[in-house]
């Protein structure tokens, strides 16, 4: 058996926290032989439903649960972090344009780079959920100096994910038999599901699924599936968001399985000649924990299009966020 | 990979529900190489959140979910159900006495026995959480007269894993260094939380554990855990009852750990002279996908007095729902 490892989780005690943290305490996310210490981050009024929380994470008496701890306050709850999970964030509220929802949250961001930057481990991997992802990346990273860009993320593996489900459906075929599809650009509406390169089976997913239904379909209802759970649920995805956290940061460390890749929003280096210095999501693979922009993938004209449409979103939402950049 | 099993959940709109269904779909109750197909069974009223579940567990792109069918009706969700996971019941509303919980939900079980009784799997086995799950165990189990007493079981899983955590804090110990606790009777405020063969590592629990600490505080902090979580959380356990009941049906359909046991509340066959014909919680071991009450535990006097007090409670809710059994 390992150590133990820290696991800071900021909104501890929202939805999204609530479906992750049995998960992660089971084993789920970092594997069944390496035991966590779950360091919980969420505001005071929320103190008494993160007690709750506790308790249950003990009543669930899980062998691999080596501790938790509360806190209110950004530099306990990272002290000594391995893995910082950022899912809290302000929700965007009615009539909130996305512009208002870049500042009301990049304060938070803000104090938790200055806080990972302080007392986290050395080597702390960070993946951002609480919207907007990308761009709370970057202002992290900003904040981070100490961090190199290999340590931050943030996740479009829901999407990811959302997107397999969808070409599943639509081709009738397991979902565990589809590879290789990525998701491009930003984690909002303008993100782009790419099925140029993805093999459902054997075969090339473009032979299975007509450009129409690709634009019509497709691509609307991957980037649209968060309202749609919304209207359903009347609550907003919170168990398939804490799965995809737990798909993220487990390939991220445990390595993607072989000949497969998946998407993660990481620091763009210029592949694909997306612009540096904005978070940028990319089919990557993981392997020594490291993670990897997969390379040398074609780039057609649709797809161009989408991803510099995706690409100009971020470099306006960080244009909003300058003044908090280095 | 084996093929597909359907497991039926009841209360599939509700918070139990929303934490387990997702940690079904991942494997944790079945293991990595059985898919399934998730019958989802709940009032019509809630079909738009089942809905939105569905929607869910589809994004999170599971490679064992082999399907999922929403019904309002349970002669259609339990169609050659292999498990059922009888979450579903009425709360308990303010000022609602025991009696009126037990005939309210008695309706509810009397259906959920009888679909099982005309569509499930020949083999199904049957755990029933919703309250009050032991007397409800009975009525299931009465309206079925096709299934035999080791297909159905009441869970008192939660409180033995709550049994756990609280010796492991009192104790300083890890709990997965905790063997050998015993739940006996009803999941209610007279369950009795047994340490009298427990063992904390090598050591007996009894050497660590003071008999003024085991009445005083730590058959109160397991009898009154629940209550304490609602007052915490401001809502009901669920992360917790839903890890409960996945370690309920793993643990009897994939074996109990060696030289281990846990509480299960099965029908008893007069084992330690408790009356036949109530769901009692007793001490199992599991192997071959068969529950085994174990044998020739001594039972000191003051265990005896909470077995009793216990086994009463159960006598009296029998009476009360006489009228829908065989």
């Amino acid at each position: 058996m390992n150590d133990p490892v820290r696991v800071t989780v900021t909104g501890a005690a929202g939805q999204v926290a609530y479906s992750l943290l049995f998960s992660i305490a089971s084993g789920d996310m970092l594997g069944d032989d390496q035991p966590v210490i779950l360091q919980l981050l969420d505001i005071p009024e929320t103190f008494s439903v993160l007690e709750g929380v506790s308790m249950e994470l003990e009543d669930a008496a899980y062998p691999l649960l080596a501790g938790v701890t509360l806190h209110d306050d950004a530099e306990r709850a990272f002290a000594g972090a391995d893995y910082a999970l950022l899912v809290g964030a302000k929700p965007r509220g009615p009539g909130m344009e996305r512009k208002d929802l870049l500042e009301d949250n990049a304060a938070i961001f803000v104090a938790n780079g200055q806080a990972l930057e302080a007392v986290a481990s050395h080597d702390v991997r960070v993946v951002v959920v609480g919207n907007p992802a990308n761009t709370n990346a970057l202002i992290v990273l900003g904040n981070a100096p100490r961090l190199a860009a290999h340590q931050v993320t943030a996740m479009t593996r829901l999407d990811h994910n959302r997107a397999l489900a969808q070409l599943a459906r639509h081709t009738g075929e397991a979902v565990a038999r589809i590879r290789r599809l990525t998701v491009w650009g930003n984690h909002s509406a303008t993100l782009y599901p790419d099925l140029s390169h993805a093999l459902v089976g054997d075969r090339a997913a473009v032979e299975l699924a007509s450009p129409e239904w690709r634009t019509a379909q497709f691509e609307p209802a991957v980037q649209q599936r968060g309202a749609a759970v919304i209207k359903a649920r009347g609550k907003s995805s919170a168990g398939s968001a804490a799965q995809a956290i737990v798909d993220h940061m487990r390939d991220w460390v445990l390595g993607t399985p072989p000949d497969e890749w998946v998407s993660m929003s990481v620091l763009s280096d210029g592949s694909y000649g997306i612009a540096e210095g904005i978070f940028y999501s990319f089919p990557c693979r993981c392997a020594n924990g490291r993670f990897e922009i997969v390379q040398g993938l074609s780039i057609d004209e649709m797809s161009r299009q989408r991803m510099t449409a995706t690409e100009q979103e971020l470099l306006d939402e960080r244009s909003v966020v300058a003044h908090l950049l280095p």
